[in-house]
């Protein structure tokens, strides 16, 4: 692993790193926050999944966990969100491919040998993270945004006794039914969709429902609002009786000041949840 | 005066706007946030000044301002940096032309046509603002960041009347002396350097004191210290028994990261300022 940069930020450390991605095939770049209670022991960890278009940075430089991660004591990780590279597949559109890896493993071609990023977040990065930072490891929760935000509830479904806590900003919530989702899981997985059902939150939350505390919120002034189908999970969610946090928040969109106007509840579900 | 984006932030509204400048002789972009507490009447106005490169956007998406602005009830307008354009002066250095205004009125070719940034922050800007927004003008404060802290602190200076409070994020703080300023003093203002201590804090703290509450942070990790002279100012501030709060902060350094940290710190400052 090398270090890109590393800066003081709330006491803390805002590190960029680099690894050599096994089952990406290629470099990755991600970031971590450390708090000051970093410098005295084991701290627990936030994963933050960004959306699309989004690096490492965009959450790492502009929605403020920062501040809370350090009044709380949480280290955060900005994974990137897909492969990326000169000799890996690509797509013009801003939706598929490099910057929109969408969390799952890629089984079609071109995008198998490359975009594997459910195992890159669920085994690799964490594998990577836990050696070279002193993180408490059974003291992990999971946040994510937009496509990020698929991804940790996902993930969370899929990996409940991995996290205490999952949180999700404006989610695609319900992807096999959404045009963000169908193109991606056609190109990434095949036409198939009986291989979707294992990443789309809202199938996932009819199936096996979810154990852990659970927070979304989702502007009612979001641009995006019938690609995300927060209505699907949200009648999901009742039907099972699954206890969870749903607001719809008035006037906000989709964008980081969204994100950032509520950061501050974010940070402090989770730490309720890792700090229990 | 043209809308550009509205977007809810922290209950209140981030909005960026153009308007055409006569003193830049070019349209001009800025953005305001609009607390929450606006929505009832009049609310003060901290102005935040941007440092080289930046445009409007900077500081509104990565300095963490809203949240604390909000909590406040005080609204905070970010202008940008210089004039911009196609038919505009400009230099193939970053630290000259666009981007990098340096917050004076340029009377050399080429810039003198357009390059008016003083005039514009002082004289221009504010009257637009007044006219379009329910701001408290008798409650004013001023901050900057590097250039922009320049900026902030040669204005109060020079017009203290307008301010309560000023305050400072590692600001350029004796450009007649340093590569950042001797540059572009030359090429604004002429070499006759009589002309460049009306913008240059040291030299104008010397010369006149500053009545108004003063903070200003300083990262004790700064790639530009040696640009900034901290030192030139502060003694300029000791010898003159003015009251002040600088703080040389270890292990900051230039970025966003820096001022995201101490934000809380100066907007409650300027709040303690302004709401007196």
């Amino acid at each position: 692993m090398e270090t890109l940069s590393e800066i003081r930020c709330f006491e803390g450390v805002q590190g960029v790193y680099r690894h050599d991605s096994d089952v990406c095939g290629c470099p990755m770049t991600f970031a971590v926050y450390l708090p000051p209670q970093a410098a005295a022991g084991p701290v627990p960890v936030l994963w933050y999944l960004s959306g699309l278009t989004c690096t490492h940075e965009n959450a790492m430089t502009k929605a403020g966990a920062q501040g809370w991660a350090a009044e709380h004591g949480m280290a955060v990780v900005f994974p990137d969100t897909s492969p990326r590279g000169a000799g890996i597949a690509d797509d013009e559109a801003f939706d598929l491919g490099q910057g929109a890896g969408f969390y799952v493993d890629a089984t079609e071609a071109p995008w198998a040998p490359h975009f594997s990023m459910y195992s890159y977040i669920t085994g690799e990065l964490p594998t990577v993270l836990f050696r070279n930072f002193d993180l408490e490891e059974g003291a992990q929760a999971i946040c994510g945004h937009s496509m990020g935000g698929h991804g940790a509830l996902t993930i969370a479904l899929r990996e409940p006794e991995r996290f205490r806590s999952v949180s999700a900003f404006a989610p695609i919530a319900h992807p096999a039914a959404s045009d963000w989702g169908r193109k991606q899981f056609a190109a990434y997985l095949g036409t198939d969709e009986g291989t979707w059902a294992a990443h789309d939150a809202t199938l996932l939350m009819r199936e096996t429902g979810l154990d852990l505390p659970l927070l979304i919120d989702q502007g009612t002034d979001d641009q995006f609002l019938d690609l995300l189908q927060p209505e699907a999970l949200a009648a999901a969610i009742a039907e099972r009786r699954q206890p969870a946090i749903l607001r719809m928040q008035k006037g906000y969109d989709h964008s980081y000041f969204f994100m950032a106007s509520f950061m501050a509840d974010h940070m402090a579900f989770h730490a309720e949840a890792l700090f229990a």
